[in-house]
């Protein structure tokens, strides 16, 4: 049994969790048997947004099909 | 006056606000003169859980008494 | 183009997205062109506080006027 | 669902793997409910050892009973 | 020459040596010119293994072709 | 033999080495067999203090009985 | 909107600059929407160099097309 | 209520309690409601000191007037 | 004497060394007694850029006068 | 008594102990009274070894003589 | 103009500040022009002291004669 | 094979690569069978300096004689 980790950042408008629900969303629609997810950094990215933007990093660790 | 910290790591279905005031009541169970937490880690249960697990692993600083 | 960085701690009795949101409106008050923030540390105050404090220690990016 | 964390040191004259099998013995005989367990440093005693003590410190997490 | 970097936790019933093994076997699987593995973290499983579950992390450095 | 970790915050009016002296000093209270202690951070409170008061917060190593 | 991160190690016989260009040249020739890169390590390798191998190991953030 | 931090750096012939008490000193003159005060690093200067130079460099945090 | 710390990004379309010296100019303007300088972060913008722009965040460390 | 430290990195064909031990037997061909050992970062090197060859980077403390 | 490091560790019955000393007093007695001291870590050896033994890790940068 | 490693800071009036070149010229006037350095910090010094002084502080690994 061997998982692998990558790294993806999501956002969203409203909050820190969403952000986070945002990224593992994505990492769902092409990834199977997501383990866990580890939150890196939290941020909030103001200059190219239209009002604030939430924004979590977060490492998903799935395990690789034999 | 001397404090002490124990490491907790609280669970919700909800949100990371929650997991981390899940660690907190359950230390104000037992422990008395709480006076501050820090936030360790955030991450997110999928492999053992119903749907997503948000996790906060708090440290919880609390005094001793004499 | 150069960018200042300063850090601030927001706090709110209800949510970490409130705190650090807290501290994003105070730097909004004296502060213009604000590029991004970084969330450095959460965590929850009890001692000095009535019930359970919030506070999101952040790292805001402004740029500089020429 | 909240989890406890602590930190122990296993000792081993034979290898980093029975250092750290050594402190997971050790928690078993008290704790109830180990999740898992994170390597925090490995070293080696030589002052005070006969001739070399592998150490493994290692913090383990638990469930707490409800 | 460019390398590019990957993160596999491996895993095994038996040691750390056999965990960062079984993720390196693995990587051998699917990736030419490895050339060098850094050791992240090591963990041992309990709650959903068997018996302990050695975990390696690591991080992965081959040569990408041209 | 294993040893196990707990992390104290001592304070004195003082100074540092007094804040660190006063945190060892609890722990000899209640602990038997402490081998080492490690200074993990140094600060100064003075909020909720008379005047400055200096903490240590210490990791106190000691070994646990068979 | 989501992003994702990825780790590249560039080299250049001519300086840590030319290395960090040398792992986004690559980065661009297979993704798009390259949004930032971040400089995680500088070295330089010596024993398999005909001269000083610069490198550069950095993390390209881009974003994921919907 | 939101507060900020910034850093200092005390010096001191006699001590690092000394030195740091020095940048709490300097804190002090231009900065009101001080709140606490952490201990970031430790060092000597010799180079260009007549004798031995204790350096406590600290990061004062303090709550802004609305 | 007490030294404060600042933390500028400085900007450059040519390399690091110009974006390290971008922000060094920038504190040369509005402050004296500039004593030294730690890079604490090199990037590489390119979303909002016209081209690759180099960044480097530095601390600058200055004496405050008496 | 003052104690030294320097910094090692032992090989070994076989598994992570053994590359430790190298490094640790090297370290008592030339130095006396070595007191402990802390192991800095484990890894595999693939490139340059006909097969795969362990390593431990270790930091040997010894105590300098009067 | 180049510099060197080395790491030290100095140990004092009586404080951290005589500790740091200790080691540095030791490092002028074969160094010449050391340029200036960084503490990297402070700790307290119980076991195999009479009493409380203070230790300062330092590191000591010193110039290179060309 | 045992490899041991030392830190050198290198400086240069021109930029970090001549200042890291600075070091590792030095390194080779000394050792033989350098691998691989490691770039540990960038900065500039301008307080004892002429003008500014560029520094790269690196760690030199080298092979050890059998």
């Amino acid at each position: 049994m061997v998982f692998k980790k990558i790294t993806l950042i999501g956002t969203s408008p409203e909050s820190f969790d969403a952000a986070a629900d945002d990224a593992i969303d994505r990492a769902e629609d092409t990834l199977q048997n997501i383990q866990w997810v580890e939150v890196d950094e939290l941020g909030v990215e103001l200059a190219t947004a239209e009002d604030r933007e939430y924004q979590a990093e977060v490492t998903v660790a799935f395990e690789l099909e034999e």
